[in-house]
């Protein structure tokens, strides 16, 4: 064995931002029994960028994390738990056990944020890493993030952009070049100090996004206006040290996309800007179901480096707001850090305009939480990685054989059909827990066949959208045309219907105010606040403070009169929402 | 600023395995001018496991690196260095500049390494990353392995397997857990030591592959027989720091998909081991036109810490085998190791066996020099990102626009048939430059269009494998339907045509041996030597030493009788293939 963990305790630590950090008295209780995910904090509560590229800065998380919403999870006794009892020696088999487990669904109304890792771990969506606030993304996780990838990767190609790969390790130094940007991510940052049995000259730091790294990238590769633009994109893991992590909303180390572009112009870089928050805001409509608003950050929530940050901003089950993408328009900060310059069409030298935009694999957290049920998940048809589970109704006495032909040949009328569909003939399993099952999983359509169908030729859907009988049709013809017929009509009416019903639930939890008080009733009351904003940042600071509420943005949709602002009565221009978020 | 990276100086190294190591005197020239790819070695030889999977081992490494063949690469004067001049300050346009620079393109014959140097770089390619032996993959090399993919990921779940994504960061004590496992990989793993501001407990490995923390997460999921067999795959980044790298051939972080699987009995394994080396020789046959040889590894080019290990072999076109993708039959060591058990049908807990296998960026090294040619990059076009550039001949005095409707014509065309094309009509370019810049980036047909054959409603094509007249056809109809059917038959007939010319030539350079000599006297001549193969480990070390050649495999055909063994005269049961390797 050439290692020996002995060896590591002597290494010293990165501390200079700790130092710069002023201690704080929070800290979580040492009896806290939760498990990986929502982690004990050993140390002195640290500010820390959060989330996101254009989550608050340090200040801002600072001030309310004694408070955070997020503490609630730190109270859980989570049932991961139970996968250490003794109870596990007894061997179960793991998707066995899976289904027993799918009753054991919190309630929602009971305890949101454990119904939320409830869905998570019974619909084997991720499971805990060894490393604290680490995920393992599973297949059906990982299915639904590959569907992300596939929209949104040829939303940026029918837009112009390729895809390229930038190295994760970036010198320590890099990220020093562009002041704003260190201070932002530099609480949060794992770093390489040894690689190849030796202690390198520099610290390397495991990127936690890569805007410097593609600038010093950028410096070498733009010379002259005909390099612009220069509209780049990559698929890539990022690592962020993170106090307080859940799945999918707040890992340690998450996937996403990250684009970079330059432009000669302020103009383009602000159009490219706001054309990638808007494929976002598509996307997370049309595909995902998630009736999103998109606006403008206010400043102190816009990300560390850039001049301006677009985001959109989806509703969850209960009420928070969850930031679900983000579009920076960088102007020239990280060009003149990086001495990137181009010759203009004049023989001019200037420095190029930027932005970066980014998803990632949260927004499988707000899929979870936009649509999820007592039942488990509800997965936006397009998205979902099965659309269609056939279960065959195998009663004793009945004609198997028939049934069992029945329902092959309708699985093979769908696949033929390019529909996503699973025939789950498993014996040993009652029709009932493979309802509950694909139910969890959030399968859109089921599909029933029992031999008074197969008499009839017939057979009978349920869709997951609407529980119980109002869900179900019976006597759909079972001749293959008009069977694939009925699904993708049904396929296309369900990714609808999610939309209506989320649209309709955000409608209903916004309230538009115009006094503090009617803000704080409104976030007391677990909705999102709009009204007329022209408060400062110190303003917008004492807010947060008092309600625990941020600005999540100044939505692109305006009123036509905007009347005196909520808070400091001033005249304001615009409204802002003002929401507990995640 | 936070950081301050003298604050980094204290940090201590990990350098139990540094010490492991006895020192060598092997030491790379102080002077040599080579940039970040074919770094300078500052430090003494270590022993290192190679690039891939199943490369060899420590002690083989350090047995012959100082003759290394990659060590012609840190002769070069890199092209690179070019770009790091005051000329650069001219400002030309980066794209200018790659067209002006394609003829500089090194010959071949005259200096390989720099051939494949200056590919990668006037292809655009990839570009040096600012960490040593970090790499840019730029969008047309990334385009290529968005190539790799998507054929390797239908082929994947076209037999059961899903993707999922595990984390990259394992804590230290994973690797130890299997002492094969550590040996091999140790030396050459980044470490992150500090994380938040905080040292870190226990150290974290950047993943050089994820065996242990897959089997981590099997563990806890593997409980019956129902369970199995468990067959999953990730797409993902890994480090391995490696003393000499070069791009896409060994980088220090590199891309790649690593498949993990588990069964209920070594049978199940076998054949799923098997099953994944024959997928990769029909992606690099089929696909990629590369005729690679699939056989099995000798004992001392096993993975560390694998029973078995399959690989794919190809030949490059200076005759030096690279080992393309590897499948590895794990057997029980890394269940039995993590400790999981499932219960079998018969109630008896077992350990399960796995395998693992795994195809990187590597890949898209061996289609660079398994069909480059002196004007560059040659691509089979099931892969190129551009399969038919459209080049309009715009005389003076001729009649431009119909002959730019002409060519909107043929393109329109081509992209409702599914063809990738891309139409230069660029007028501040040469017809001339254009092919060269397009023979450079390996399109497979050029389109040219011209006043008279705008007047004969007809155009040219030129094939990219058949350079000059013989590769010409001229009175191609213009009328879509026959044009399209004229192109696809032409890409059909240039992927055969590089499969076929890239085996002529791989059938030409291996050479039957039947004696140690003859042997020599092959791997002098840079070519492959095939022969009948007993020796034991430390004959296969001899025959290293003194000739640089490598055991790549015991090829799966085998001629149906077989000699004795060309080195130890006994009587051996299989022939293996011996050659100088990437």
């Amino acid at each position: 064995m050439l290692l020996e963990q002995s060896n590591l305790s002597g290494i010293r630590a990165v501390t200079a931002w700790r130092q710069a950090v002023s201690g704080c008295a929070h800290r979580a209780r040492p009896s806290c029994p939760t498990a990986r995910f929502v982690h004990q904090i050993r140390q002195p509560c640290q500010p820390s960028t959060s989330w996101g590229l254009s989550q608050p800065r340090c200040h801002l998380r600072t001030a309310t994390c004694a408070a955070s919403s997020l503490e609630a999870a730190t109270e859980q006794q989570p049932q991961q738990k139970a996968q250490k009892n003794p109870q596990r020696q007894q061997q179960k088999g793991g998707k066995q056990q899976q289904q027993q487990q799918a009753s054991q669904l919190t309630p929602r109304s009971q305890d949101y944020s454990r119904w939320y890792l409830d869905v998570v771990r019974l619909a084997e969506l991720a499971d805990y890493g060894p490393v604290r606030g680490t995920m393992v993304i599973r297949p059906h996780g990982y299915a639904l993030w590959e569907s992300v990838q596939q929209h949104l990767d040829a939303a940026f190609k029918a837009t112009g952009h390729q895809n390229a790969y930038f190295p994760q390790l970036i010198p320590m130094s890099f990220l020093e070049k562009e002041a704003d940007h260190v201070e932002g991510f530099a609480p949060e940052l794992a770093v390489v100090t040894t690689a190849g049995g030796k202690e390198l000259e520099e610290a390397l730091v495991v990127r936690p996004t890569s805007e410097t790294i593609v600038n010093h990238m950028f410096a070498q590769w733009i010379k002259s206006y005909r390099d612009l633009p220069l509209l780049l994109n990559q698929w890539a893991n990022v690592h962020r040290w993170e106090l307080r992590t859940r799945p999918f909303l707040r890992t340690t180390e998450f996937l996403w996309q990250e684009g970079h572009t330059a432009h000669a112009t302020a103009e383009e870089a602000e159009a490219e800007a706001l054309q990638m928050v808007n494929i976002y805001r598509d996307f997370a409509v049309s595909i995902a179901c998630m009736p999103v608003i998109a606006g403008r950050k206010s400043r102190l929530e816009t990300f560390a480096g850039a001049d301006v940050t677009y985001t959109i901003e989806a509703m969850m089950g209960d009420g928070k707001a969850l930031q679900a993408g983000t579009s920076h328009n960088l102007g020239q900060n990280f060009s003149k850090a990086f001495g990137t310059e181009f010759l203009d069409e004049t023989g001019e030298l200037r420095n190029p305009y930027q932005t970066s935009w980014g998803m990632s694999t949260r927004m499988l957290g707000g899929i979870i939480m936009t649509h999820g049920d007592d039942a488990g998940l509800r997965l936006p048809p397009i998205m979902a990685p099965i659309q269609v589970v056939i279960v065959p109704i195998l009663k004793k006495g009945a004609d198997q054989k028939a049934i069992l032909a029945a329902v092959s040949s309708l699985e093979a009328a769908a696949k033929a059909a390019g529909i996503r569909v699973k025939l789950d003939a498993r014996l040993e399993k009652s029709p009932g827990s493979k309802f509950n099952q694909y139910e969890l999983l959030g399968v859109p359509i089921r599909v029933e066949v029992g031999p008074r169908d197969v008499e009839q030729n017939s057979c009978v859907t349920a869709r997951r959208d609407r529980p119980g009988k109002a869900g179900k049709e019976f006597g759909v013809p079972m001749e293959p045309e008009a069977f694939v017929a009925h699904i993708q009509g049904l396929l296309k009416e369900i990714q609808s219907a999610l939309l209506e019903e989320a649209t309709a639930f955000r409608d209903a939890n916004i309230v538009d105010v115009s006094t503090y008080e009617e803000l704080k009733a409104a976030v007391d009351a677990n909705k999102w606040a709009r009204g007329p904003w022209a408060g400062g940042d110190a303003d917008e600071k004492k807010v947060k403070e008092e309600t625990q509420a941020t600005l999540r943005c100044y939505p692109f949709e305006q009123p036509e009169t905007v009347g005196p602002c909520f808070y400091s009565g001033q005249q304001a221009s615009e409204v802002a929402i003002f929401a507990k978020a995640y």
